[in-house]
């Protein structure tokens, strides 16, 4: 944990146990930077991450003071899951696809969708880069565009690596149909049928499909909300389960939100490389953080092309473009070849636009828009979860991302509270969707990545009713 | 054959044994249509037919000539091939790539390139609907309009059906990215690794590399140049090996460029129900025919739901854009759970510009214009042919596509001329890439899909030139 995030941990469990309380003034930056002994722009990122989290506010020319709602917001869980031992070959698309199936309508309020709400991009901006590009094509280009990709699109995407300090020629990208088929590409050239995989405690459920779809088994190993993978219990099932490969998010989790902190990275990516163990990181949640910088990926401390990095433009800039891309180390050429064998290429036309719009600049801008938006929402998100849902209800709090994880009391099953909702016109992710093993029963992925309305209120009130109900 | 095509092959054959000279007049239509006791129409498609083989010339109010180079051009192949017995685990992609790879930059001669010449599309055009079209999105489309598809364009794909005399739904279509990627989902909603599929000898490698992928093994079935598979072989091979799949291309086949007889495809298919076995049927190229009107489909004789129809736009109206579907009979769910699980959907914004460019007409114009200008290639391609390759040859006519198969002198290596002809700047697909087996050493595929210039016919001396010292 970074030193503003200790600072803020500690205020945020002062008003959770009622030492400040709303209204409360924080002390200045000045006293809390001498007091603490850090300087004063830790003390404000401090302050600006508790503001992120609605648990401060900020009065101008007044200081801070503790949020209305500050304490009543749920606590956040504590402990890494324990999920079952042992190896499971993967068999969750029925369920996934039926709670899917059931909640992708318009009309359903949308706390269990994987998307955020897709007027919080850039269209307009982008419709004229297609436009333009469009109009200035070169015929060639729709045979020299094809896999890896574009190349004007992948020196902007290496750009965004090297700013974030991770220099990358453009020959090491694979331009892809979104992250998800990085994502299976990436598990395909380092697997075959019948390996094992070692996922998270919950685990996106894509990555347990894809496991499905290629014929692998899990071990699912335990995962903190706060700090991502165990390390030790990791390296116990690597020892145990002899797996082909890893794979995870290291940066705001899907479902859980969590962040691993940096050293923790470095020690995974150290531990891995002993093992010449290939992680697929799945990454595409990083240009969501609402802190201070971009966090760095597992892959910024890899030194043997062992780790696979997967990310896209669809959760930050192109929601329905379908452009992401693998950086996938020492396996660049046998993913540019799985790809070519799968789905050949990756749709010009669009390719060219988004090298357009990234070159001409904006795409930063909107960056801090759109986090700024999505920070806001989780602040009203969490207050309203703190006014509707019970005592004994523990919430993830993530610094990035449009995801929440809730923890119900254990005797809600949130698979029937899933039907139940859905028959008010409510989607939520139940818990047993993000593990092989059906683990998380009482568990739920709520989706705050949409503008906050009466609409919503009067969903998270149904929901939480239901939820009291069912206790 | 059909009577056209029969009275067409027998005056190509008078004209192949001399009987009918270069310079000759063609007995007129009258004539031809009362000694041949058909109707003029037959006659007119008959004399059409040849003369978009290169082998007639009409001179206008005179009548129907002999070309000047028709006695020149290699006779076609005559028999089906006889591939090994056996099921073979397939392993080609090695060398597939090796000979793709070397020949990918602009500056080879592409008569082994996969791709048409892009300058043969409506790429301004295109480019104005994708304009259009991306100004006046709805945001909420880059949700819905994901798998299955932009209802839009899956109904615009339901009419051509629809005029094709195949009534279908638009639920019955899934939009995918290319057709190779529907090509691949088919495979693997039918197979499990270790399976057997029955293919073409020879077939296209993306098929086979698809096979392999997919950890399948592959039986070749002798197939004719002209007729396609051999049915009481298919037989056979179902008997014998107890195949999953049979995978085909009944319209202007990669590589022969053969054309199956309706009723053929008929008995096919039909053959295919009584064993209850899924035929996934490629049929990228049948928009592309020379004759009178679009060949069907296998996929029109099904009445069980079992042939997986996959066709796309990319050699038809928009190469590069990824635009391609399945029409997957009683498999369509499975195929879009197949989607969702491994590329999750197909780009938004293409989909919606390609809608909007069939709805507002003009493709039919594209394609009569593409389908003058291929046959109009291909007939320069074989005089060419007939001017500079050896005798002994001999090369296919299909009667749509834009690819050829040569069969050289047997003591030819075609893995060894590819190495040459690359050596002076020109590309060739040598037979043994489409072939589990590796058969086909003295065959080539040919394209010619591209303008023929004085550096195409430059490039196929040079090319007779070597296939005569390799003699």
């Amino acid at each position: 944990m970074k030193r503003y995030e200790a600072l803020a941990h500690d205020i945020a469990e002062s008003i959770r146990a009622g030492v400040l309380r709303p209204g409360d003034r924080l002390a200045s930056v000045r006293h809390t930077s001498a007091s603490r002994g850090v300087s004063p722009s830790t003390v404000f990122q401090a302050y600006y991450l508790l503001e992120a989290r609605g648990l401060v506010q900020a009065r101008e020319r007044s200081g801070y003071y503790v949020a209305p709602h500050a304490q009543q917001v749920p606590p956040e869980p504590e402990a890494a899951s324990q999920p079952q031992e042992g190896s499971v070959p993967v068999d969750v698309s029925a369920l996934v696809f039926e709670i899917l199936d059931a909640s992708m309508t318009r009309e359903v309020v949308p706390f269990g969708s994987a998307f955020p709400s897709p007027l919080l991009f850039p269209l307009a901006r982008l419709g004229q880069s297609l436009a333009a590009s469009a109009q200035a094509l070169d015929p060639w280009s729709t045979v020299d565009d094809l896999t890896p990709g574009n190349a004007a699109l992948r020196r902007q995407i290496a750009l965004r690596y090297l700013a974030a300090g991770m220099p990358m020629s453009v020959d090491d990208i694979v331009v892809t149909n979104g992250a998800l088929e990085a994502l299976n590409l990436c598990l395909s050239v380092v697997t075959r049928p019948g390996d094992t995989v070692l996922v998270e405690a919950p685990a996106f459920y894509g990555a347990l499909q894809a496991l499905e779809r290629q014929g692998l088994s899990a071990v699912e190993v335990p995962t903190h909300p706060r700090e991502g993978m165990d390390l030790a219990a990791l390296e116990q099932a690597i020892a145990r389960h002899r797996p082909k490969a890893c794979w995870l998010m290291s940066n705001f989790q899907n479902p859980l939100g969590s962040l691993m902190p940096e050293e923790r990275k470095r020690a995974l990516v150290e531990l891995l490389a002993r093992h010449q163990l290939p992680l697929i990181e799945d990454d595409v949640y990083a240009e969501l953080y609402f802190g201070d910088k971009r966090p760095p990926p597992a892959k910024a401390f890899d030194s043997q092309g062992l780790v696979l990095h997967c990310s896209s433009f669809s959760k930050s800039l192109a929601p329905g473009w379908r452009i992401g891309w693998a950086a996938p180390g020492r396996y660049a050429q046998a993913v540019a070849r799985a790809k070519l064998m799968s789905t050949l290429a990756t749709a010009v036309p669009t390719q060219m636009a988004l090298a357009r719009y990234l070159e001409r600049g904006g795409f930063d801008k909107h960056l801090r828009k759109l986090r700024q938006a999505l920070a806001q929402q989780q602040t009203q998100f969490m207050q309203a979860l703190g006014r509707h849902f019970p005592p004994g209800t523990r919430a993830t709090r993530p610094a990035g991302g449009y995801f929440l994880w809730v923890e119900l009391p254990l005797q809600v099953d949130a698979l029937a509270l899933h039907r139940q909702v859905l028959a008010q016109g409510i989607s939520i992710a139940p818990g047993p969707i993000f593990s092989p093993s059906r683990a998380f029963a009482h568990c739920i992925r709520l989706n705050y990545g949409h503008a906050w309305n009466t609409r919503s209120e009067a969903a998270l009130a149904t929901l939480g009713r239901l939820v009291h109900e069912a206790m």
